[in-house]
């Protein structure tokens, strides 16, 4: 017989199917034997009655967490025992035959079957190869691929060709000291802090490029939006008349992104009683505005506009009261804290650039670039930098790159904000912060 | 006026656009200049006369690479003179306004119009971010691109979920000695080598899981077919049979692949004359008897059954002549061939593995794994490893993992097979080697 996915078993109703899975919880019910088995698909109520004696044993033998194969008779539950909430809670199972295919060695630190599962965020990541296997916590990596799979689909059908760039790098991308050495046979080498300058490389090619890649940073920041590896959303576009036309792409591709989790992870968006509301145009403010907003509307000052974390979530909380939008542009940083590739404004202390923020937290960074070789030569130099070290990069710009911007975009911080996760390693299988390197 | 593409033109016949790229080719001719002019789209030829002269003095001046816009009337090129290998070489753009919006500060090091551009690898490398810009350079990773969206299409319509690892670890995937170690704040710590661990905490999760991410080894070898940094198309899967479902994924996978480049990249395809012939089942041979057809065949003797880059070629070239296919799987590799977790067969002296040879070359490696925990234990005291070491990976196995299996896929090594070119390194935008860090 074939194995059919749980999801399946409502459509074989009167017929003896064949589904595995792992034993979520077993009880037992006077003679009866209740098992709730899952499966990547969904959860099913399986029944062993007595009279089968072979499979009672079993059945009798098996806990949580036991992956097991059961054959059996789909049959519609009465309408009062009926799980409304599960599209596989109309129907049961009535094992005919199981076989047990694993097991665990030793109990299990945590009960996976709760529902709300409350743990602390040290337990849930310590036992990440348990707690994983929960599924509100499993719900949280269906989003995340989701958010992959619209990120890829939406910036395909913009035009953009998807490339993949070195992680293993000669210099320092962004320079600073955020960055992580490595011995590379007998030099030194350096872990890509950004794909910027590869993608920079991208568009004097293809125009328009994206890549979905590692990103390491040594930030030593213990905090619940950092982690020193993610997943970068990078997009790079050429032939820009400003950076306002950066902005716009990014909106459409939020927009894109949101609405194909709000249209595919119905379910999953549930379990954290999580809304995508529809999404609206995203306003646009200066930094500097912003800082007066903050200053009019919320008494917060902010030095020398070095907006901090608090800042952004009152900037967030103003965009949503003012324009409904649970997303805001800051633009116009001013040069001194931004990199030393981005674009002056007519106001040379100002640059063409933008962070976006949504619901509080900073998700994507971008702006319009310096295109022009002597130009950025003389900005190096401006920061005290040496021209030896950005070479390969200055070497982009030799043979004529139009005007051109891009961002930089968090896929975990995404994921974090839709369902309000209260860090965002509880968005990644397995994160990396200062202090947790396993498992 | 807003631009359109390059490939665009041919249904603007008879009115006035706007396009910009970059110059391919300037030519004069009499008194006209013609010029091939490049975007992501494709190149199209423009002709400025001498009449418009402010536009004229602008064409005189500009050079192979400069970025330019140019406003122009889409005129149906005569029959004569029409290029008919291109879409876009039955019409021309007269042009009524250019404007140069880059320029290149220096000479190019190379010819990028030239159509053959038969450069030497270190050439072709050295220089990669002019190299690019040629159309056949081009054409790799258009076609690159399209093995990457076919794989996580094929995968996601067969049930897997994408999933992202982390590429820093507390210690070596796969053991051995080919690993980068980096200093991660206070730690030592390693670049993951493979995915494979985490991938097999995947599965006892998610049942069905795929990445494509990098993967790090630092293998000393120079040669066409090796990197030190590339991009592994990886899969696993649970609740299998045997070994021999995950050989029919992959089969269906690689199918999947080459249909979707043989459909969507014909014209890249052309450039190299390359074919892709229609697909055959995939003949599976047991590496036993690989060895003997090469024996008695080809005369080639292999000792303890290591079969080496030129036994898979021969290999290679059985499996076309006798069963008219490109791809082979070779299965039953020695257990003293293959990494600790390998599911020993019913012979306990070879294992539930296999490689898959396209072409001549390893594209893939895969298996049944080991998923019971003492079996594994066992089998890591039995090499001479520390089982402490290996304690969060034996943690995934303490809780109950069904039978499962997966395989790595080198995506670049596909590519290179794909245009039969003649280095992988051709295949990476910026490809790491062991001499090669930049650019």
């Amino acid at each position: 017989m074939t194995r059919i996915l749980i999801s399946e078993t409502p459509n074989f109703v009167g017929k003896i199917i064949e589904i595995a899975g792992w034993v979520s919880v077993r009880r037992d019910h006077g003679k009866l034997i209740f098992i709730d088995l899952r499966d990547r698909s969904g959860m099913v109520q399986a029944v062993v009655i007595p009279d089968k004696e072979e499979v009672y044993k079993i059945a009798k033998d098996i806990r949580s967490e036991y992956a097991v194969k059961v054959a059996g008779l789909v049959k519609e539950r009465p309408g009062k025992s009926a799980n409304e909430k599960l599209a596989t809670g109309k129907v049961e199972i009535e094992v005919e035959e199981m076989e047990i295919i694993a097991r665990p060695e030793e109990e299990l630190p945590v009960d996976v079957s709760d529902p709300e599962f409350n743990l602390n965020l040290e337990t849930l990541l310590d036992y990440r190869i348990v707690t994983l296997r929960n599924e509100k916590v499993q719900a949280i990596f269906k989003i995340y691929a989701q958010v992959l799979e619209a990120y890829s689909e939406v910036m395909r059908e913009r035009g953009f060709l998807e490339i993949k760039t070195p992680k293993i790098l000669s210099s320092a991308t962004e320079g600073g000291a955020n960055f992580f050495k490595i011995k590379y046979f007998n030099q030194e080498a350096f872990l890509a802090q950004s794909p910027q300058f590869y993608k920079q490389a991208g568009v004097s090619v293809f125009e328009r490029v994206f890549e979905v890649g590692s990103v390491f940073r040594a930030e030593p920041h213990f905090t619940s939006r950092h982690v020193n590896e993610y997943i970068g959303l990078d997009a790079e576009m050429a032939f820009i008349s400003g950076f306002a036309e950066v902005m716009d792409e990014l909106e459409k591709t939020m927009q894109y992104i949101l609405e194909s989790v709000a249209k595919n992870c119905r379910s999953e968006l549930e379990k954290y009683g999580a809304e995508i509301p529809t999404f609206v145009p995203i306003p646009r403010i200066k930094l500097t505005e912003a800082v007066e907003i903050l200053s009019n509307e919320y008494g917060k000052k902010i030095e020398n506009l070095d907006i901090d974390s608090e800042g952004e979530k009152l900037i967030s909380q103003w965009a949503k009261k003012e324009h409904n939008s649970d997303f805001v542009f800051l633009t116009h940083y001013p040069y001194n804290l931004r990199p030393f590739y981005s674009m002056p404004s007519a106001d040379p202390e100002y640059t063409e650039t933008f962070d976006l923020i949504y619901r509080g937290v900073e998700i994507a960074s971008g702006g319009q670039r310096i295109n022009n070789y002597q130009e950025l030569l003389k900005n190096i130099k401006k920061r005290k930098m040496k021209p030896e070290q950005f070479k390969d990069y200055l070497d982009i710009f030799k043979y004529g790159i139009p005007p051109h911007g891009g961002w930089g975009l968090g896929s975990e911080r995404i994921v974090q904000k839709i369902l309000g996760l209260g860090s965002i390693k509880e968005a990644i299988l397995f994160p990396r912060d200062v202090k947790r390197l396993t498992p």
